[in-house]
Order: structure tokens, then sequence, then C-alpha cells
């Protein structure tokens, strides 16, 4: 990892109009560019509204290839820039085979590496058991020229075992792009609850490896197809350091280029501070391979 | 696990005079019946000061056995107020080898289980690795009449997979009794990274497991036996519920008896509404009993 590494996240809203986001999308690299960042990160599945709040399989014509057109374009700018983008895109593999992939452009516009999210959620609003086969390149960070990066997707923020294994494979920071709200029919103290929760998880990825995070969430209300209901999307996108701590991060409603610096050298000496890898009990974890204990 | 449970934890200073401190957690034992807890969490090796911040061999005539001395006092508490308590204890299992050993006294006095701790730290002022022989139990939580406690220790604190496994195995909450504080040269900014990635990492075990933590640390200044330095033990103890929300907490100096209640219903519905359990990658987890991947 470079000695000072400038990293940013872009939270925006991703409506029906997909050439507009993108293009909004672009607007903000060009942004995080003119700061100097290294390093941008888009939201989940950026390109448009999130399509998984009902089980259509007409959603399945937003699907593309990687690389495909939408790589093609992100991978100029990337190049342009001399920026290393972080999207995720809606990937057609092959007929009736689709994975929620992030996709990493290095500076020179090639692609780095991709990542297929691996934990599915399916819950009431969020479908993506229909979509979205489980991702079957494992937990490996991606090599890039400013490091190696741990990107994860959205529900995989959930699970320690995925962060884990990214450090323990060598990622340098844990990115997770993501698409999460609340469901307007909960109450505010449920919907605060569930907001802190998110932050608490990721922040914890960052204190149990000692490794930056960065959390990039969309924003805006998004009705679902029956207008019965929707989902209002929070938000709250953060950059963490080593220790978990927030160095910045965006409300639940703005529009926000997310930029800061990271100082590899305070990374490595919180990780000598805090030495848990030393003291990991791996002759003891076995049992993190079954599904229960009964 | 009942259907409403009251669980409290005992925040105090633990100073040189072990009969005192004994005495003090009793009496505030006494206070959590007085309040129907069905259980009460004491902090780590409360019966004196901590130790280890030096290597002197004297300091293992402190070790009990289990069954022992402390262990029978504690067993007769139990039993009159009938209540649950963890203690945690410096154990002599045999000459030279030595634990730092979680006891559950259930309700009928009788010890329901131990739990010697797994992950041993050693770092300028918390030399444990020299006293302390790294348990030999495993991560089982303890069967008591109020449920399956998931009782780990201190710097178990800091691994997502001890909470993993105690949940996989059947815990219905995870307890830490601990002894952590802040060196005073550090700087205040400082501090209070260690104190919020203490807590935060904590509360992320709540939230990855969907059940609720105890955590309960010591107060007070101790002086090294060097007298050059020392830790400023900071409190903070806390009980969070399953989506790890602080349900009451204590601040870095007082001495207090944390007590509330956990509603088990909601427990169970915050995991079914947040089902992560369904969805681990146990198919891709085996490389979390590697050291690192080179």
């Amino acid at each position: 990892m470079k000695s000072t590494l400038t990293v940013s996240a872009v939270q925006q809203p991703c409506d029906e109009d997909r050439q507009t986001n993108l293009d909004f999308s672009i607007e903000k690299i060009h942004e995080a560019a003119a700061k100097n960042a290294d390093l941008v990160v888009l939201p989940e599945l950026h390109l448009g509204p999130y399509f998984c709040q009902s089980e259509d399989y007409n959603n399945f014509d937003l699907a593309q290839t990687i690389p495909g057109p939408t790589t093609a374009i992100l991978s100029d700018v990337a190049k342009e820039l001399d920026i290393v983008i972080v999207s995720t895109i809606f990937e057609k593999r092959a007929p009736g085979l689709y994975h929620n992939t992030a996709v990493v452009f290095d500076k020179d516009g090639s692609i780095a590496g991709k990542y297929r999210k691996m934990h599915i959620p399916d819950d009431p609003g969020f479908y993506e058991k229909y979509y979205f086969t489980p991702g079957d390149l494992g937990f490996k960070p991606i090599e890039t020229s400013i490091g190696k990066l741990g990107v994860l997707v959205c529900w995989d923020q959930w699970y320690p075992e995925a962060a884990r294994l990214m450090a323990l494979a060598g990622a340098e920071m844990l990115i997770y792009p993501t698409a999460i709200g609340w469901d307007p029919e909960d109450t505010p103290v449920e919907q605060q609850r569930q907001l802190d929760a998110w932050v608490t998880i990721q922040r914890s990825h960052a204190v149990a490896n000692g490794i930056p995070v960065i959390s990039c969430n969309r924003i805006g209300f998004e009705q679902a197809p029956d207008l019965a209901t929707g989902i209002n999307f929070w938000g709250n996108s953060f950059i963490a350091g080593p220790q978990g701590e927030i160095i910045i991060s965006a409300n639940d409603s703005e529009t926000k280029l997310l930029c800061c610096t990271i100082d590899s050298a305070r990374v490595e000496r919180v990780r000598q501070i805090w030495p848990f890898l030393r003291d990991r009990r791996i002759d003891e974890y076995g049992d993190l391979t079954r599904r229960f204990i009964d």
C-alpha cells in the first residue's frame, strides 16, 4: 500500500434513468480525482433502482456481461483520471446464471479483478436469492496498483467471517458497496437500531482486523413495483480507520463525495499494538465450517 | 431461556484487600437478587488487583483450585440468593499449570460449568502469556437453569470467531468478564478510540449473532509494581440487546450494578428478521483455520 492513500466514496441516489445515474457517478469520480483520490467507490448496483424489491424475470434484462458496456465506460474513466474505481454490476455470466458482482478498475483502465457477492440475502423487499447466484470466486482480495482491496458487497457486511478471510488473504482495506434502507413501516426506534447495527458491524471489521473500512450506500426512497411499500435507503456511508474510528461520514439523505486520507504507517502500528492475528485459536476454529452444532 | 430474564453485572474496583473486594461483590450480588436478577456477572479476576502488569512468579500463589475456597463461598451465595453467578478465577490446575477461568454457579449453588480463557494476550502491562495456559475446553456454552451462557473472557472479546462458535453451539447470550484500561501515557484521543473500539467489537458480536451481550469491566487506577506506570481501568460495562443496542451502561469510574431485562421473544424475532446464520458460506470458510494465507 502507498504510504498515504486518498480514498473516496460516492453516496448518491440511483433513479430510473440509468444514463443519468452513471453520468452523475462519473461527475463525482471527476470530483474525486480533482481531490487527488487514488480510489473511488460507488454504491452497490448503482446503475439504477434496486430492482430486487420484487421477483420479475424481466429484470434479468438489466444484467450485463463483464467486460461489457458499463465496464467499458468505467474503464475509460479510470484510465483518463488515473484512479481506481470500485463498481458493482448485475452480471450476466450465462443465460440463467447471474451474479451481483463488484468490479475493480485499476488506474490504467484494466479490470484488476472482480468479486461475486458470496452471501445472498432474501427478505421481504430484498429478493436477491431470486436474481443472484451465490459467488464462486471466494474471499480473495483484488490486487491493484494501490494495494490489495478486500471488496465485499452489502449482505457480506454482516459476516465477520468474510472480513477475516479477506484480512487473512492480505487485504489492506475492506470495501462494502451496499444498498440498504428502512422499511417505512418500522418505528423510528427500530430504524435507528438497524442503522446503528449496520454501522457497528462494519466498524467492528476494521477493529477485528486492524484495517480501514469504506462503506458506500445509496440514498433516496424507491417505491416497490406493487406501490404498497418501498425502501428508504439510509445513506450513512462512511470511511473508518483501523480502530473502527469514523474518519468521514454522510447523513441519511445527502448526496456526498466522501474523501479522506489513510496513513498506512498508522494502520500497521495499530496492528502491532493490538496483534489479534497472533493469538487466533486456529486449533479450535474448525467448527466455523458447520451450519450449527446440534 | 426464560421468556423474560433479568440480568446484571457488577462494575467495581478490585483493590489490594481481597476479602474486601469479595465482600463488596457479594453485597452487590445481594442487591442484584433484591432486584430479582436471574444472573449476575463479576469482572474478570475480581478478587484483587490485575497482577499481570508484571511477570513475578510469586503471583502464582494467588491461584486457587476449582472447586476451591472462593468457589465454595460463591456457591453458597448463589444457592442462598437463587441466582446464577459468573465469576473469574486464577485457576491452579496443577503445579506449573494455571488458567484464567470463568466459573458459572447455577441457582442451586452447583458449578454449572467453567470456561478457560482461550485467547491469551501479551502486551506491555498485560503479561498474561506468562501466567495463563491457553484454555483447552473449547468454545462451549455453559448450560444453566436459565439458558445456555456463552461465557468468554476479556481478550476473547476481540475475536468474532469466539462469539460465533458460542452462538453456533447454542449460546443464548454472550458474557465477557473483562479487565481492560488505558495506558495513562496515551493521548485522550487515542484512549477514546480504544474505548470506542472495545464497545464496538462487543456490540458487533450481538449484531452478528442476534444475541444479547453482557460486558463487565473493573474500574480504578492500579499502579504497576515498578511504580513507573499503571493501568486506568476504564469501566464502561454494558448490557446490549440482540441488535447490539445498549440497554444499560456505566461510565468510566463509577461503581455500579447494571441490571435490566431481556425479552427472549424479541431476541428470537430479531434472529428471524436478520437470519444471518441461514446464509453463512460454510463451504468457503475453511481458511479460517489458517494462520495467514501467504
